[in-house]
């Protein structure tokens, strides 16, 4: 579907009174997400820019916008706090960057449940929520600090959390989305059940979020606890263990091969020796007692740090230690790190240390355990220290053929980074709410080339992107 | 170690002022617990008898009936409500029954957590942690109406609520246990971590539990539901797949074959068809939509009660269908019912489908789906048609023969009930807690014969049982 030439002037004149910014350094700065955490993406997405951003106050100005962005035949690209890694949120045809800060409203605390704007900052419902009623998000990604819970829901798989109640596609870890469309005249859906996942984890391609509604779990004081082994197998093993204990509430739990944690860990880093294998967990204080008794029956296990023993100020949460803030610490260290993300196949623990083994000090391995499909699994966030993308790519080939399948972060499409098929709901479900195509353009295959071979090799490359 | 003649009457008498109960009526009943669900044990059971009732009425108290035991020479059979099925409450040699009715407070309720005296009725601690905290158990038996807490941890293995958090015996479950030694001067021992199973699931043989710590779960407004299918297959296949949904926060899940339900759950019936093979499931408020949406994809599934949309007057809760109140309303109205407790093996469902193939009509099938060891597990108490021991006997040999272990509810040791072996922790601690061996005597047979063969077939009898 090719679109028509948009008419930026025309757009940007029927939203008059609108939050609107067209200043060329704020444009560029609120055309960036984190996709630079992938020198391959970095080299393709550094120069994109939208050509303005408005930021609605309210839901008849989001309408407003979007039908002018439909009226004007203009690209609109959604963005929360632009913490996404796969560049969702980078406008690879221009236009408009519908910048959902306003919608940052909490609008309903109930027993198990809390319903938010897109554009709430996540600590800040969990705050909320904890403040009301003694509960919290039972997941967020480990940018909850900036993140928006809109943004998570469009982009993210799980995190925080995820040892516990799984990712956000399991069933029951979303209740409603409420979402908006891009049509002459746009319609208010609302989402629950399986139709969730029409528009969850679809980077905004198919309606823009407005409103998230999503389960709550107790909130406790969670104990941040490190704990140092003598090998990566036995940090593996042990966590993937504990991660088995359905009696110990845990809400994170990765493991950190040595020397990440003392070199990259700035502020932890006295609390770590050079060889320390890292399980890095998140446990409620009813936990800690047989958390201590469990970690006694295992050879090397050392208790390194925890929140409710040791000095904790100016340390940040155990959280931040993870997930792709693993990968923001050591890029800040030393740029040429990257990273993948791995799905280690069974026996989990033989896969990781396999995989550790084959490429040694090119991959050091970072997994977080996770409930997946009712089962603790492996999600590796391996750093990569970067040579090429020739390098790159055979690694990650590498891991498939050992049986452990990448979703690739150096791409850009849902279905790369992803399960490398199309998504026929999500699919679908575009055909009704943009049938212009003009939201987040570039980032469903499916949408612009149905017959795409996603068995061939290759970088699929959208060709409406803006040329460098 | 053969006991000493107990001196009951000078027990007795140095306890003088003590609520004692020695009227014959009163003392058979109180000598008395849920045992004769198994006609293997009625048989063996039903004459026994203590010789006089104490209910200290407070620690001091306490500390004076043992040691009046201990002095006397008196065997002490603890005794919370007594709604145990494995005679764990019966006093095999006579003595003092050891009444904990007045040990019924709750002592300190804090987030996550709760401290309760060994004789307080659950469903009554659970009232208290709701209304002050909005939290509750993580887990009960069946019969959590009238059960004590200490009784549940010294007889009990999970329950309600094990669906999500595994069984007592899951470290985290229970956080810790007080008790009162059997000495000349009975000494009060708190465990924490692993030492708690020193003494949980021990029958009272060493050490009687006067306070139980436990974790605590927020408390949701529960949802009991049923579900029909066409085969027994297929409800066993849902309920295995839906226990693996992390994202739907499950208390009770479980599978009873047709007829079970239409013939004997009296006050159900009316949404029940004879050819529906249940599911009766918990669930939290925030997983019902996701509930609905699952259910949906299974082709015979039709929800046949729910509720929070049909009438509830006059109905029990959802888990008085499950664990052992299914038996309890088969044998109600048709006395020659007993059971079994089988582990299935893997495949899960596929081992339940070949177990209802192989046994038909004579072992009705009914599967409590629990967290085990970190996995979703088929627990079977299916209900068995009894004829004679030795055709019970042949059924328990042939489900172990193919992959099924039977926890064998017609014997009342612990070990021929649990794992066949004894258990040194438990056997060492009694030697310190209980060393004239006159806690619960007969029910650990590592204590009275250090050299049994429990490869060896047969009915382990205790020597100094009281004879018919």
């Amino acid at each position: 579907m090719t679109a028509a030439r948009p008419d930026i002037a025309g757009c940007k004149a029927a939203l008059a009174g609108l939050d609107i910014d067209d200043t060329p350094a704020t444009v560029k700065q609120k055309s960036r997400d984190f996709f630079w955490y992938s020198p391959v993406l970095k080299a393709r997405m550094d120069h994109l820019t939208a050509d303005f951003v408005v930021a609605p106050r309210d839901a008849d100005e989001l309408r407003r916008a979007l039908a002018a962005a439909y009226a004007h035949d203009v690209p609109v690209t959604t963005r929360g706090a632009g913490t996404g890694n796969y560049g969702q949120a980078m406008p690879l045809a221009g236009g408009m960057v519908l910048h959902m800060k306003h919608f940052d409203r909490v609008l309903e605390i109930a027993p198990g449940r809390v319903r938010a704007e897109a554009g709430a900052i996540i600590a800040g419902i969990d705050r909320q929520t904890r403040a009301q009623s003694g509960q919290e998000l039972r997941m967020h990604p480990s940018t909850a600090q900036t993140a928006t819970i809109g943004g998570f829901v469009a982009g993210g798989s799980g995190g925080v959390g995820s040892i516990r109640w799984g990712g956000l596609r399991d069933a029951g870890n979303l209740l409603s989305l409420t979402l908006v469309t891009c049509e002459a005249e746009p319609r208010t859906l609302r989402l629950t059940g399986d139709d969730i996942h029409k528009a969850s984890h679809a980077y905004g391609v198919n309606g823009v979020i407005t409103e998230v509604e999503a389960p709550l779990a107790p909130a406790y004081e969670w104990r941040d606890v490190l704990l140092g082994f003598d090998t990566w197998r036995e940090a593996n093993a042990f966590a993937y263990a504990l991660g088995h204990q359905d009696g110990m509430l845990l809400k994170q739990l990765c493991t950190v091969a040595a020397p990440i944690g003392q070199n990259f860990f700035k502020r932890h880093a006295r609390f770590i020796g050079p060889h320390d294998h890292l399980v890095v967990a998140m446990a409620a204080p009813n936990a800690m007692g047989a958390l201590d008794a469990f970690a006694a029956r295992w050879p090397s296990a050392r208790v390194l740090f925890r929140s409710d023993r040791d000095a904790t100020e100016g340390l940040p949460p155990a959280y931040e230690l993870g997930w792709n803030h693993t990968t923001l610490r050591a890029l800040r260290v030393d740029p040429s790190i990257t990273y993948l993300q791995v799905l280690y196949g069974e026996p989990t623990v033989e896969k990781i240390v396999e995989m550790a083994e084959v490429y040694g000090d090119e991959v050091p391995g970072h997994v977080e355990f996770v409930r997946f499909d009712g089962r603790v699994r492996g999600m590796g966030l391996p750093l990569v220290r970067f040579t090429d993308e020739a390098r790159l790519d055979a690694i990650v080939a590498g891991h498939e053929a050992r049986g452990c399948p990448v979703f690739n972060p150096h791409r850009y499409t849902l279905e790369e980074g992803g399960m490398k098929q199309s998504d026929p709901a999500q699919l679908g479900f575009k055909r009704e709410t943009d049938p212009k195509g003009l939201l987040n353009p570039g980032k469903m295959i499916a949408w612009d080339d149905p017959d795409h071979d996603f068995a061939a090799q290759g970088f699929y490359l959208f060709p409406g992107m803006a040329a460098q």
